[in-house]
């Protein structure tokens, strides 16, 4: 938490009634992220006078931690490579995924409420332009990446599976880089553009007029003093999830998470300031989710970044018993549902912890630094990394390790059998992989598994790239993992045009929200890479045009204790 | 939904300012369930003017359908019996279920927050009392439950097993119509000692004053005519949890629920009311769980009762691959889990609905129409019972059944092998029965299964109560289930003494809440029967007493136009 000395503490989220201001412009954003950032390009861009606020002491929130992927269905390379994508079919695998056990092919909105449908309309047809728009001037350029892959390519649903994810254009060859370089171009746009920018300003509540209008925010530098800024016509909050707010975290989300990898800023201050003036909160039970290493979450290590990328062949989760209950290779999000299994007749998370092990042969030619991996090079921090000659001394240094977190996992620990089971179930893997045929769990049969496989040995291969049998001698490697956010997905709830609403549906007059800090429509569904981003700036697009188009307000009461 | 006619719909929960009053008291109590109930009673009696408004034609809420059991540790029959209940071991139990993943043993509050850990205190020390009292003044006598085990009696934190459940006295020897009974005599109670109550009364909104304090309500009749109450000292809110509204049920659950058995009233009133004056909101994740009729839940029929007890030794759940998943005779809150395992690699919810399959054997021995029970005498309404001959018939059967309820299950049908997998499944749950030991999911091995296990044939019997081998031939009987609520155990945030807190953890001055209409420190737990109520009369009893010392308020606003 490095930068918690930097930035004012939290305090009363209770509106208050416009007295003076320290300062004003025509849009306010509150929040420095890719919601944040392209929010005021696309502002500024409208010829909206805008200052931008940021909690942190830099810009870039969790999108600096980000491969920067960005998800933009139909976009301009696959219509010039021919790639069709229907809008129906791309909202129809939205839907398919985000809510299946009310998918209905058959429906007018399949399945889906109104406003989830018109919001993948929303995504579907703004992504795009927002991409051109910011590529255009300079402040986004991206490269197309047509061989990635959806995360459920496979689906007949899925009617255009590779196309859609576009990177930064110069982030690196391993496309680990990409939230870096955009928090880089899109800074420096806002910035050449005119757009002010304030960092280490926490904002704590809203401006509201006596007839319920948001004309502006109260918000507190890092050395405690406050400040009052008017927004003539529109406050933009996409000031990110909760996932650092362990009260909201336990009371909203449905598996008992201990931590993510979303910013350390990231602390739902938008629930409470939207909820103190009766915003309605929506799809606060899900998240963004992603396998973490359980001892970074637990210390509150701000490097923590999720493991999108599982390397190592010779590699499995194993739970405290010894055995496998999962799919190592799923797509991250489906990965850390593994996790948070209740065992309903023993009352507790039996896979709260699940034990990557791994041998000489994947620590030779897995290691990597990049995309969360857990498997690291040499001469780069492992601690989380426990070693053993054998599997009997891998076991008694784990349990030790296990016992440092007993607290924050309700006290679990190896079962008295662990070694003898992970020896049984190593040889039952080994068998899988010879074959290349995971019986159990049928690793590698996807096309998403085979894009996260990370580096492999280059011989001998095994018939499934994803699995080559584990060295049944040590030495042996080990990391603790649990399941974690990238960021949660609920706050309050908007229109598709970043509308806050109150409890009778009704918009908030002046008060807007983009991204991970209101609800999200795609609810349980993690449809691919850069299903994050790429639906930010298409939702940001479209909320900076609505804001633009409000009328300058509270202009009679400024100066003046109305309320 | 038979009593949709009657009540007016829902409207704007924005609260309004005092202007004129039709009515008032010093206590307004919203709701007329166990909660409303016993707070209108114990706030009578401490000399208060009481109005208690409710939005159905009749008293009772989801307390009607109830069996009322009540939960109360360290009872005064306990105590009179010599069975200890201290209250460090209490809290220890409570604490061990509601969070199991941060429960510490050797945490000064059990690993719970001191709002969760101050909660069980409270419940502990008051659920006596409040029990005592409602029985010395003849609203609501009992007998004890000296043989009734809690629900995870079998755990070694449980140190008083049995004897915490008490029953309204004067209900049936199956302990199945307490609600019924209490209803009857809180009622009378409450009208004998002068409760003013009006049925039929939707409670829209608060009354606030500028100053922020709450100080009465609007409510509508029946004919749509409007009321503004003034409450001198308190508003206090028991209108249930959000059982019946589809759209908080999908954006806070942490599971697919289709619906449940709630009071059809049961719409989350209190979440819109209570956020709308700034109310945060907790525990918003977890409900009280129950199996349910998949037929009865989706056809919204308001007689629908939680399976409580699935009876029948010859009886057995199979998913759609024709497989046991789950023990039938878990805990019915445990149970319910079984319907919500999500398929991470297949994107599914492949459990959602599970069909209970019994043969000729269970519906002769094990029919009964209380409890929920699915296997139904006859005579009485059994059109959630499907019938086949073979198992052939049952299977085509099914499968049409089953297409009739596709928009609400993401399309789940049977796999083609189905038939083929339930006979291989029916004969080895045969060899486990003829064993008396069920080998993949431990089926009548605790305590609480045999509790709920229901009538079954005297004889034969097998080694163990709760297996007999299914017959191999039919005549088949099926049922479809799915994970229902009991209700909700989200809503507002509040103190022990049931005050509603804001953002900022301030109480909202005037306004309370009890029961499910409020955040339940209960988290994922059921503890044991009667751990809805006997908290709920345990903390009505201490919000009462709150209540009583508010100081008068609003006095000088009255009929002006303040806000």
């Amino acid at each position: 938490m490095s930068q918690s000395h930097s930035i004012a503490p939290r305090r009363s989220a209770t509106p208050v009634a416009p007295t003076s201001f320290d300062s004003e412009a025509d849009v306010i954003i509150v929040g420095g992220g890719a919601g944040g950032l392209s929010a005021a390009l696309f502002s500024r861009w409208l010829g909206n006078e805008v200052i931008l606020l940021e909690k942190a002491a830099e810009l870039g929130g969790t999108t600096r931690k980000a491969a920067f992927w960005y998800w933009v269905p139909n976009n301009l390379e696959m219509r010039n490579l021919g790639l069709a994508d229907p809008k129906s079919d791309c909202i129809r695998y939205m839907a398919r995924l985000s809510r299946p056990e009310a998918y209905d092919p058959d429906h007018a909105t399949f399945g889906m409420s109104p406003l989830e449908f018109s919001t993948y309309e929303a995504i579907y047809d703004n992504a795009s332009p927002a991409t051109e728009l910011l590529a255009e001037k300079g402040a986004l350029e991206y490269r197309h990446c047509p061989d990635v892959p959806d995360y459920w390519a496979e689906l007949p649903e899925d009617k255009a599976p590779k196309g859609r994810v576009l990177l930064p254009k110069g982030a690196c060859d391993s496309m680990s880089d990409g939230g870096e370089v955009a928090v880089r171009t899109m800074s420096e746009a806002a910035r050449r553009d005119g757009v002010e920018i304030h960092t280490g300003m926490r904002v704590q509540r809203l401006i509201r007029t006596n007839s319920g209008e948001i004309v502006g925010v109260e918000a507190d530098g890092a050395d405690g003093k406050s400040f009052a800024l008017r927004a003539r016509k529109a406050v933009i909050f996409a000031t990110g999830g909760f996932t650092h707010d362990v009260d909201l975290r336990k009371n909203f989300l449905t598996a008992p998470v201990l931590g993510g990898c979303a910013a350390v800023t990231n602390e739902g201050d938008f629930v409470n300031i939207g909820t103190a003036v009766g915003a309605q909160l929506r799809n606060m039970n899900y998240a963004w989710m992603c396998p973490i290493s359980l001892e970074k979450a637990v210390n509150g290590d701000p490097s923590l970044i999720g493991t999108f990328s599982p390397s190592g062949d010779s590699m499995i989760y194993v739970n405290k018993h010894g055995v496998r209950v999962t799919n190592e290779k799923l797509a991250y999000n489906e990965s850390a549902q593994a996790f948070f299994e209740w065992n309903p007749a023993l009352g507790e998370y039996s896979n709260l912890v699940l034990v990557a092990v791994w041998d000489q042969r994947s620590q030779d030619h897995s290691e990597s630094s990049e995309h969360g991996r857990f498997i690291v090079p040499p001469g780069t921090n492992d601690d989380h990394v426990i070693k053993g000659a054998s599997v009997d001394e891998l076991t008694r240094r784990i349990s030790k390790r296990l016992a440092g977190y007993a607290r924050h996992t309700g006290g679990l620990k190896l079962a008295p059998h662990f070694a003898a089971n992970l020896m049984k179930t190593i040889k039952r893997f080994n068998e899988f992989a010879r074959a290349g045929k995971d019986l159990d769990f049928h690793r590698g049969e996807r096309p998403v598994e085979l894009l996260f496989n990370g580096p492999t040995a280059p011989s001998p291969s095994a018939p499934n790239p994803t699995m080559f049998p584990v060295a049944e001698t040590g030495p042996f490697y080990a990391a603790l993992m649990t399941g974690g956010n990238l960021d949660t997905k609920g706050g309050p709830k908007t229109t598709p045009d970043g509308k806050v609403l109150d409890t009778s549906d009704r918009a908030i007059p002046g008060l807007y929200g983009v991204g991970n800090c209101v609800a999200s429509a795609s609810a349980r569904a993690y449809w691919a890479g850069g299903a994050t981003l790429g639906p930010i700036l298409a939702l940001s697009y479209l909320a900076t045009k609505a804001a633009n188009a409000e009328p300058v307000k509270g202009a009679t009461t400024a100066r003046t204790a109305a309320e």
